[in-house]
Order: structure tokens, then C-alpha cells, then sequence
């Protein structure tokens, strides 16, 4: 049976989620798009088309069972919430609409009633203002999945690359004392089972990047791969993981590197993004590891500075959309 | 008038270095690349040529004078000293040899009879055994020239991509505190009289990383960019030196970031060498700015574990001697 179509958040409606959306949309056939609703916004979505110049309908429909028969020729809307659109200047109202599509769209995904949850960009101070108690987006949805935060586990996919970074949104003197053995293990086991199970790669190959310059040359250069890095690899391997390392950072994301493995767990956010954006900057999924609902995201922010000029790239959104619907095929499949 | 040839210095024999420096010889017509000479290693070259399957002739010169001329026919060698080829076994008197090299190389483009130094790559925990005195070979060339070692530059560059990472060989944790206002300053002057005198960019844009994810969000993720790394842009901007940052790392590396700067300086090493090596691993070149000397250096170690099997990538080395040329002849004609 086709899994359940995708449920869209709308992400900030002043950000470029909304256009994005619509150009998804326009392009769904020849991306091979799944259907996909979106929580609220039909008058916001009609007006973000109209500034990016697509001839784009939308369409409100009453319930998900007429999704895939809109899809074919709108954008299907679900809920009748909706704001006016005002590309680049963020503010409460758009904020509070935001947060109501993405609680949507997550606990209809939660529900099984969508086959997934793909969330548009927000902007997280706003958010915050509004009522959101968590970190980010992927916080939320792990907790409406009833998932402690800590297992809900980001990676970045590109065409070339995936990444993992292990700690986030550290200031990177403090990514040191963040590290150890059992977030490494904790983490690289739920890795290597969402890439079997979401990814079809039954051996997945774990590359676990050094924290120090040449991976600290024997002690030479800090000792985190002495202490932490290396008994995280090694008992990840007595579970039967090929995970390898730890590598140095600067050669692993080479060309020839790459070949070698199917996801980098790098111990830091730049380590993970640098690579990530210098190679594949307009393609790059987040995708949440660990959860029983499916949930991407496209790697890009609200871009408010270029909302509704026509300028953001739909690569990432496009790459969100159709990686949601496989990982929900394979699991409905499965 | 043309430059002095250049003087290229084997790096360990039991390396990577003499077989490239004989491909690269090889490839002179193709690769357009300036005429240079190897310090020693008459034999060396020979059976390392022979060993990758290169026809290639080795000439003895007795002079710089006789450079030129044999450079056509020949890859010319000045100096008697030889050792034998054994490709991957590094030992004691291989890196002698090297030592020697690399001294021999450096002291004559410091008499201004070279017209700049190729440094081969080399082990630093061999030649140490040996006798430098110094953490590499920068820091060798640099004591040579009389320049101190603060303010010898090291600049990656790959075709894609400048970049100079302001802290090298540092536990990651002690990063933050190896920052400081006048090094990011110092250094910067340098990077942007060097971008001026031997690339050609008459105004260097220089591109700072932040150190924090986000360049710290303003405080929320560390607050080296407040403390630190924007004083310095400041101040450097006060200088009329175009300086811009601190930027997010994360992002800056992608393509479209890239086209908005001539280099990029980075906090750490893996800051500047993942996107490096990301983006350009079989083509970057290690410069030293801020010397009275040109010298250029390949961008990969000494290989062992491949060496004389053929299966090492001659870019870096012929991009190496490529650059070195072109800077000293725009030295020659400033």
C-alpha cells in the first residue's frame, strides 16, 4: 500500500518556506514528488506563488483521504488557519502561525494519518517568543513522538555526503567536555539502524571523525580520540557496527574518503556543515534519526533577507519532500 | 627578465615526493611549468621515475647556470649527495637526505640564486630524529629567511578555494585560547600584502570564519567573535584592508560564499583544511606568505604506505611548482 501523503509545515510565513512549498509543488512531476498537503496558509501559499511569478492553485480540502486526488492539480491545504504574507518581515502573528502548522503537521504524522512530516524553516527566537519551550523544530517533533530529545538524532544529507554532527549548538571550547563514550555509541547505534531501515544500506559504514587536527596524533594533539573517540568505535564494533576511525577530519570528506563510508559522525557542527554546504549547499536535508514518525527538513533557514524575491533555491526543499517519501515507502514496505 | 628556475627539495625519499617531482617533470610541456632543479638525488629520481614507469632522463648540472638549458632535456639535479630508493621504509638516513635537501633548496633561493623554493613533503617525527629544530618545514624556511615564525604564513590554496587557518597544531580545546586580537591582525596584513604582491589582487577581499557555530550568535555559543575576532576585523578594516566577518563557517565555504572573497582565514586547522580538502584534495598547494622567498609546497604528506606504487596524484606537486613560478615571476617584474 502507498504510505500516507506527507504533512508540509509552512515554516516562518515572512521566510522563504512558503515559496519553496509552491515551487515543490510546480516541479512535482519531473522530481517524482510524493503527494504532500500543507497545515494551513492556502491564502499565504496563493500569495507566495503570485511573487515568485508560478502559476500555482491551492486548493483547501477537508480531510487527508482528498489529498492525493488534489495533489494532481493543486496544492492541498488542510485546516483553515492562515495569516497574509509579508516576505522579510518576520513577526508574532507569523510566528504563532508557524508554530500551529508544525504542531499539525506533527501530530498528524504522529497519528499515522501522514505518512511523514517535512518542516519548513523558522526562525527559533521567534518561535520562542510565541510559546515554543524547546530548542528547535527537532526537539518538538521528538517529543510529540514521545522521544527523549537526546535519541531524536540530526543528520545532514546531501548528494555527496552524510553527516552527523554529534554535538550541535555548542560554543566549540565546550565541545570537548560535551563528548563521550556513551553519546558516541548511544548515537552511532541509532545511526546505523535508521540507515538500514530508512535507507535500505543493510551494513551501513560509520566514519567517526577525530575531534583534534590529525585526529590528535596519538595524544600529541589533545587526547578526546584516546579516550573518548576510540572505545566509542570499538564497542559500537563488538555490536557488530562497521563503524571506523577515529579519522582524521580534514582528509575524510576528500572525494576518494567519501567512497569509503555511507555516513561521517563528525563531533561538532562545523565539522559536520562545513563539509555538507561546500559540497552540496543547495541540496541538504536534515533528517531526524530515531523516530518512529518520519521527519526531513530542508537544510536552510528562513532566509528572510531574500523571501519573496524569487532568489531562494528549491533544491533543498525538493531533496526534504522526495526524501521523505522514500524513507515512508521503505517503512511501508517494510 | 625570467626568474631564477626554481629549486625543488626531494622530501623523504622513501615518499611520494621524488616520483611526483619526476611526473611532474614529465608533464612540463602540458602543465606549462617553469624550469626547476632537484637538490640531490641524481639515483633517487632516476629509480623512482623508473618505478612508475616514466621515461625520464636525470642530468647532474653544475651550476644554476646549467638549469635552464638541461631543463629541456632532463630533470636537472645540482648537489653529488644520493641515496638509494626504498619507497615506503622511511629510515634515518633517508631523512637526512631530505634534511639536507631541503636546506640546500632553501639557502639558495635565499642567495637569490633560485628563484624560490618547492619543498617535498617529509616526515616531521623522522626529520626531527635528524636534527630540525623546528615543528616543520615553514617554520625551517621561515628561520632561513630571518623572517619570525609568527609571521610566516601558511595559505592553502586549491582552485576552489584560499584559506589560512590562524592556529595549526592545537588541541581543539585550546583553540579559543590561542586567538587574540593582534594575531588575527598581524596576520591578516600579511594575507592581504601577499594576495597584493604575488597573486595579482590588487584589493584582496579577506573573508574572517567565526569560531562559534553561527559565529556565536551573538554571544549565545561563545564570545570569541565579540571579544576577539570582530575587533580585529575592526581594526584591520581601519588599516583600509577589505576584511569582512566574522561569518559562520558553516556556511561560507559554499559556492556561492566563495565567489564573495580571495581568501578565507579560519581559526583552526580543520576550519581551513575539511573545505580545502573537500573541494580541491588532489590540487592544493601550501604557500608561505609574508617571506622575502617564494616557496610552495604540495599540500599532502609523504605518503609511505603508497609510495612507489604509482597510485599518488601529481596535482598538488605540479600545482605546487606551477604557483612557485608564477609568484616569483611576479616578483621578477614588480
Amino acid at each position: 500500500m502507498a504510505p500516507a501523503p506527507l504533512a508540509v509545515s509552512l515554516g516562518d510565513p515572512a521566510g522563504v518556506g512558503p515559496e519553496l512549498i509552491c515551487e515543490a509543488w510546480a516541479r512535482r512531476h519531473e522530481e517524482r514528488l510524493p503527494p504532500f498537503f500543507v497545515c494551513g496558509g492556502a491564502r499565504l501559499l496563493r500569495a507566495a506563488a503570485a511573487a515568485r511569478g508560478l502559476q500555482v492553485a491551492v486548493e483547501r480540502v477537508p480531510g487527508i483521504a482528498h489529498v492525493a486526488e488534489a495533489f494532481s492539480t493543486a496544492i492541498p491545504v488542510l485546516g483553515e488557519i492562515d495569516g497574509s504574507y509579508r516576505p522579510g518581515n518576520p513577526e508574532p502573528e507569523g510566528a504563532g502561525l508557524a508554530f500551529w502548522s508544525l504542531g499539525r503537521a506533527a501530530s498528524l504524522a504522529v497519528a499515522g494519518e501522514a505518512g511523514g512530516v517535512v518542516t519548513g524553516p523558522i526562525s527559533k527566537a521567534l518561535l520562542a517568543e510565541v510559546g515554543l519551550t524547546f530548542p528547535g523544530q527537532t526537539e518538538f517533533v521528538a517529543d510529540a513522538c514521545q522521544v527523549a530529545a537526546d535519541d531524536a538524532v540530526m543528520m545532514l544529507a546531501g548528494p555527496s555526503l552524510k553527516t552527523v554532527p554529534l554535538t550541535v549548538h555548542v560554543a566549540l571550547a565546550d565541545v570537548s567536555g560535551r563528548l563521550s563514550i556513551d553519546l558516541i555509541v548511544r548515537r552511532g547505534r541509532i545511526v546505523a539502524q535508521a540507515l538500514r531501515r530508512d535507507f535500505g544500506i543493510d551494513y551501513p559504514r560509520l566514519a567517526v571523525c577525530g575531534l583534534n587536527p590529525h585526529a590528535g596524533e596519538n595524544g600529541r594533539m589533545g587526547r578526546e580520540e584516546i579516550e573518548i573517540i576510540a572505545p566509542a568505535i570499538a564497542a559500537l564494533q563488538r555490536e557488530g557496527i562497521d563503524a571506523t576511525g577515529p579519522h582524521p577530519a580534514d582528509s575524510m570528506f576528500a572525494q576518494r574518503a567519501r567512497e569509503t563510508y555511507d555516513v561521517a559522525l563528525a563531533m561538532y557542527h562545523d565539522q559536520a556543515l562545513v563539509p555538507l554546504k561546500a559540497l552540496d549547499f543547495d541540496h541538504g536535508v536534515n533528517v531526524t534519526l530515531g523516530l518512529p514518525i518520519v521527519r526531513t527538513s530542508p537544510d536552510h533557514g528562513t532566509a528572510f533577507g531574500i523571501a519573496g524575491t524569487g532568489m531562494a533555491h528549491p533544491g533543498a526543499m525538493v531533496a526534504a519532500i522526495r526524501m521523505a517519501g522514500d524513507i515512508a515507502a521503505r517503512r511501508a514496505t517494510a
